[in-house]
């Protein structure tokens, strides 16, 4: 039990950038972190993976790539995030397949699971060839960001705390995030909850600016509840809207970057998926969240990674992003010209000020629907979850990943051979 | 073409007033329309109802009465709405058939279509009647509501103007909401449609307050777009959040309360039905909308009401309601001892601080699962439109209707005998 002073808190914590930005491989992939900025992360982490054509399965290293690739493809997606766990891969290698593919499927910031040294410093070593740079290079500014889970309550375990040092130490992301479940993990009264968040996060906090004062950290909140009838966790309820909005001034006054999540309870990409997602969405982008993990793909409380969810969530981040679009308020926009040049009961299909406007007036959805019930039924009344399958489906097919020069290229793929020769490293804890 | 002066329209916006309340036969009923209350109202207008097994048909009595008894059931919906058109039900008398069923099935604020001036009378009498007044006792006070569209641009037809008048002169209730869909019937800008929708607003408004200055009226804004491609409607569009939120800041300039609205575009109660009816909840809501029509219930754009859709959409009003619900801080809620007594890495599930609270902690869905994906996949597999099937139907079939004093029931059926005898009362336009 370790038990910290209350000014080295504070100075850890002050020490801690209010803004940075994670680069990757590809400069306009940069993302910022912090400030006015969100950066919209898929779903991480899941044992599963779900489509509609083969159902529930254990995650593999394909339907991993596939996430990768839809990751990729979407530019609402900002960075990448480890969708499914490829079980398909002995484990002493799995990190060195995944950095793989994120680093040549992708040219966006990669993720580095902290499961231990061998394997943060294999993953790392990947992504300085990818960028062509020198060790001091590298760990002169962000380029990987990883995930911190507390054991709430009170309590880091092994290899968390190898990662929050190790990062810190090379100067890489740490989302810090205290997995209190509040009724489970954490007090069953909301303010409970967060009080034991934040005393976990600022702890966790404190010991990356402990190794590296200035070292990029993110106050990451994920207090949901459990449902008390079966203690399983329930996510997009409204305790958990209530505590992301909470924690979002708890992270501000801490004058940290802030995570929050985009997630559900369903088994299934149905209305519940949808209804929950939107609803934790709501706390998150409204609370003002900085990162939004979990933005796209998340299903069966995160024990699924659903390809159909992927596609959907990435029509309500477009959506959620048009929102936050300003409205011009010109005077051609207020279009009073346009108003008396339509007579009374008329209409503005025709209208000049339509004509120069119409192709980019409106968002254009992916996969929701505009079609009448009539074309709809024609098209054989495909529900959403089932247009989405096509969706990803040719996204996949059509894939071309970003350019990489060819001696990084060979690098990377000659890195990999020989540490896998080598055994790999092992996981600690 | 009527030019209305802009001192009159100030003078009579300004006799309008900022909050009133409505009340129907049981006064524990009464809804306040304005201020910082919300009204929720489920899905009015539909031709169509759909429900999973016979799908989508034209709309009758018989499904009309199922939408009642769930809007009597649910707290949630605070007031009767037209939910489907009864096309079973002969014109001339349909009016007296969905005052009664409103009437004797719930004691919920009544909902009366402007159809002309027969038709208004005889619900305006129906609802006299349920309520054992006098004429001057029922017009000293708001009891029934109803919704005027404009036919944009810049018109309002003949039963829309008579409802203006007739409701005002009877001192109850229009919520007067403009049609003005960007690209079709309003500017293809946003700040044009909504210029459109607030000068329609205003002109409509005004007439009420010449009519009788004082009286009760509502600021509509149902400004969405249309989908370029078709020229259909499209609802749940980004545009239309913004709409929303730029329309609550009009009604309010204008010291009136503002009716937003809870709608989507989708074929089917499914994951695109959740995510933009949820989007557009996000602008009535955080918009600070006062009334939220089509609520629940809402499909195909209007064109069904769907039994399955109004279940999850109380779900979601019920979810919006907790996170309204304040978060208690006191100092055992902060729970710090409760924290001091379960050891890192435990769990509070059996704590003396949990076992107080867990039986109210966390709100209890009525139809979004809980379930792990074993118990859900025993289960049936189950999504949740098929779920909402269960619920509704178990509703309608244990539904007892409110009691209701026998005289005045009596006298209620009397009047609608007598008038539908008399042929009933055409529509006018």
């Amino acid at each position: 039990m370790v038990l910290l002073d209350p000014d080295l808190v504070g100075s850890a914590i002050a020490s801690a950038p209010a803004e940075f930005t994670i680069t990757p491989r590809s400069a306009e992939r940069t993302v910022t972190v912090g400030g006015r900025s969100v950066v919209m992360v898929g779903v991480g982490g899941p044992p599963h993976t779900m489509d509609l054509d083969r159902g529930r399965r254990t995650g593999n290293l394909e339907d991993f790539e596939h996430f990768v690739r839809l990751t990729q493809h979407y530019d609402v997606i900002h960075t990448n995030n480890p969708a499914v766990e490829p079980q398909d891969i002995p484990v002493p290698v799995r990190h060195l397949e995944v950095t793989k593919a994120q680093l040549l499927l992708t040219d966006k910031v990669p993720f580095a699971f902290a499961r231990g040294r061998g394997q943060v410093t294999d993953c790392m070593e990947m992504a300085r060839i990818a960028h062509g740079m020198t060790w001091d290079e590298f760990t002169a500014a962000p380029h990987v960001h990883t995930v911190i889970n507390t054991n709430s309550p009170r309590q880091i375990d092994v290899p968390m705390c190898l990662g929050l040092i190790q990062f810190a130490e090379l100067n890489q992301v740490c989302v810090v995030t205290p997995f209190t479940l509040s009724g489970a993990m954490a007090p069953v009264t909301l303010a409970g909850a967060l009080t034991l968040q934040h005393a976990e996060a600022m702890a966790a906090i404190t010991l990356t600016q402990l190794v590296r004062p200035g070292a990029p950290v993110v106050y990451g909140a994920f207090t949901s509840n459990v449902d008390m009838r079966s203690g399983a966790p329930a996510f997009g309820t409204p305790e958990a809207v209530k505590a992301a909005l909470a924690s979002g001034q708890l992270a501000r006054f801490l004058g940290l970057p802030w995570r929050s999540s985009g997630v559900n309870t369903s088994n299934a990409p149905d209305a519940q998926a949808g209804y929950e997602t939107m609803t934790n969405m709501m706390g998150a982008v409204l609370g003002g969240a900085n990162v939004v993990i979990h933005a796209a793909g998340w299903l069966e409380s995160g024990l699924s990674a659903s390809l159909e969810k992927m596609v959907l969530d990435v029509e309500m981040l477009q959506i959620i992003a048009e929102v936050f679009q300003p409205v011009a308020a010109g005077e051609e926009d207020i279009a009073l010209e346009a108003i008396l040049g339509v007579p009374p009961g008329g209409h503005f299909f025709g209208a000049d000020h339509t004509m120069a406007r119409y192709d980019t007036a409106f968002y254009e959805p992916i996969v929701f629907s505009r079609q009448n019930f009539g074309q709809w039924t024609e098209a054989g009344s495909l529900d959403a979850a089932q247009r989405a399958n096509a969706v990803w489906k040719r996204v996949v097919a059509d894939f071309e990943a970003p350019p990489i020069d060819t001696a990084l290229r060979d690098e990377l793929e000659e890195f990999v051979a020989r540490r896998a020769a080598e055994g790999g490293a092992p996981p600690e804890s």
